[in-house]
């Protein structure tokens, strides 16, 4: 088989990156490890920056978004069992969000790709990229039990944290950076109405929690836990119960309670490979950089990698532009480190870091005091909430 | 004796205070442990926010300040070898900050206490104030030779860090913050023009370091060194040296160097004991917290604190108002929180912290490439080092 642009890796951004190429007459050709089914089965993300919107708008699959999303003008942090509205359109010259679910939008993608012809192999087993560093790179890979190989130009990496992409880059040539978060994320999703109409950020003496959505009948709900509690420990009403004693008193009153339909814990983490690129390999979203996930930035990074990534292969095939190709991991990095930067400030205001930390939980609180009584303050978290600009290659 | 206010300390705080107070017809002593010459002897912070200047204006010691002193419209901060210039007036509606030594304060406080006839004994041993929850505090103390009664209403102390104000407090009655950072800032005086016209305040992989001024002619410049480092250790042209990597190329190349005045090692710290007031005592100033220098926080919270009192007491002595002298501790705390929360903050993403904390040195270099290319971040900057607005004793 024979390609210009293999993509490995079918989640959002393989899918994406593979339609917009698609759609520029770049040929292309998807491999992934796991079923459609399963890929459709992760529950993630649900807030899409205002710039992924528009990026999915270019890649033709905004029909069933702006029919089923939800676009947010605000989003709230509530602390001392108050509430402060963050008024992102007003703050940011009319910017949004839109709440809308990845595995919404994997299967918009995935339907896309269908109608365009695009191939995806799923179910593929020991994918491993040769000759990076040449002008031929090749990938070996197994598919219904036969060994074989795909030539290509380039490899898109869109193959997350622990895919074969980055670590084909060698040891030496890489520089990792990384934070482990003291506490874990307990989600529970379930088909209630949402308690409120935007997503509310709750500090909270007892730790974090956060109330999200996925549409106005699905709710996704959060609170911190330590690191090693186990989701079997947590019944439904046990976490229903400690939801509402970390939200301000009107916004519990208000909480519809419901059986979950999943729970699970995840832990935190800030992780920055450096570069994004090596040879031919471009990584991709989560194979080079994780981020906590307080205040959404995961899908949207990757998405942003994905336009870098997107527009570099069309000056390479449109205009014969291959003197921009080491320019990839550089543009990439500066709005990366912008986004892990935010999501750690983010993470580090809200969350409980540990019982005898007095001084850095009243930096907290003054941090908050501060911002939120600040335009210029309010206006540094809308304008990284709908998220920073795009980027440009050349610049 | 007897006196309305009994002041303990005479250095800047207690001083302006009780000029302020004088100029209001309410009758104070201050009570100092060194001599004049002593107070004077101190070199400190330089550059006054808005609010302070106004507050000396209020006492009628701005003269000479008029004269000498120089009015700040901005200040730079110095990364990757470039600068970048914090517009202070354009991003805070024309204020300003107004460089001029804490030991001219402190001069002209003293001969406006003079010509005002207000009772300043300097020199008094075994300061002890006594009965202060009681309606009838007072102190005792010696005073060449002999030992004395001061009663009064209230007592401010203004006596620092290390003076018997706090000390007075129950320690079950005090809650304290602590943060002690691991280095220092070796400052030295010289009387140089300044390397430019501005502060400048610099992140370098060797270290912090700032470039201030007294005036025009003499200039003070720190850099950041571990704590365990010894004055003797460091020639001046070992410190001009250091310095100059620290800079960027273009300041480091017009840098004048010249014999040291003074030069000395001050750790870092950040402190602050809840509540600021017990009974009828009032802690003002460093009594009641510490900032660490970046950010030159130190004298203005002081200032603002003394302003507090200061309204307190009109309201106490000329309205019957004593319903508000609860309500010191926390409208002073307010703002502590916030200055202390900004010299944090510019404390930690101007520093080296440590060899291996690689993802905080990179968060460090987001945090700056963040502010300092948004509006919003550059604004969040000034309008701190300006000052936040005095918070009103009632809202």
């Amino acid at each position: 088989m024979k390609t210009q642009v293999a993509i490995i890796g079918a989640g959002p951004s393989g899918l994406l990156l593979g339609q917009l190429l698609q759609r520029a007459g770049i040929d292309n050709v998807i491999l992934e490890r796991r079923s459609g089914e399963y890929v459709l089965s992760r529950i993630r993300a649900g807030v899409l920056e205002q710039g992924m919107v528009d990026l999915l708008r270019e890649a033709g699959v905004d029909r069933r978004m702006d029919v089923e999303g939800l676009p947010h003008d605000g989003v709230e942090l509530a602390f001392d069992n108050r509430r402060v509205r963050i008024d992102l359109a007003a703050l940011t010259g009319g910017k949004q969000v839109m709440v809308y679910g990845q595995t919404e939008v994997t299967r918009d993608l995935m339907e896309a790709r269908a109608a365009e012809g695009g191939q995806t192999l799923y179910e593929v087993d020991n994918v491993q990229p040769h000759d990076l560093e040449t002008d031929a790179p090749y990938i070996t890979f197994e598919h219904n039990g036969e060994t074989q190989r795909l030539d290509c130009d380039y490899v898109a990496g869109c193959d997350g944290y622990h895919g074969v992409s980055r670590q084909s880059i060698p040891g030496d040539r890489l520089k990792t950076f990384e934070r482990v978060y003291p506490f874990g994320w307990l989600g529970l999703l379930s088909d209630t109405p949402p308690v409120s109409d935007e997503l509310i950020y709750a500090r909270h003496e007892r730790g974090f929690a956060l109330c999200s959505m996925r549409s106005q009948t699905r709710s996704r709900y959060y609170v911190q836990v330590p690191l090693e509690e186990k989701v079997e420990d947590w019944s439904d009403a046990r976490f229903w119960e400690e939801l509402k004693r970390r939200l301000p008193e009107d916004v519990a009153a208000n909480l519809v309670t419901g059986p979950s339909l999943e729970k699970s814990i995840a832990p935190l983490r800030s992780f920055v490979a450096e570069p994004m690129q090596y040879g031919r390999l471009f990584l991709v979203g989560d194979a080079a950089h994780i981020v906590p996930p307080t205040g959404a930035k995961g899908l949207n990074l990757a998405a942003s990698d994905v336009n870098t990534l997107y527009r570099l292969m069309v000056k390479v095939y449109h205009e014969g532009r291959t003197d921009l190709v080491p320019r990839y991991s550089q543009t990439c990095l500066k709005r990366v480190w912008k986004a892990e930067r935010f999501s750690w400030w983010m993470t580090s205001i809200l969350h409980k870091f540990s019982e005898d930390e007095d001084f850095g939980a009243r930096m907290q609180q003054a941090e908050l005091d501060y911002v939120t009584g600040s335009e210029a303050g309010l206006t540094t978290i809308a304008e990284n909430y709908v998220g920073l600009p795009y980027e440009p290659l050349e610049s």
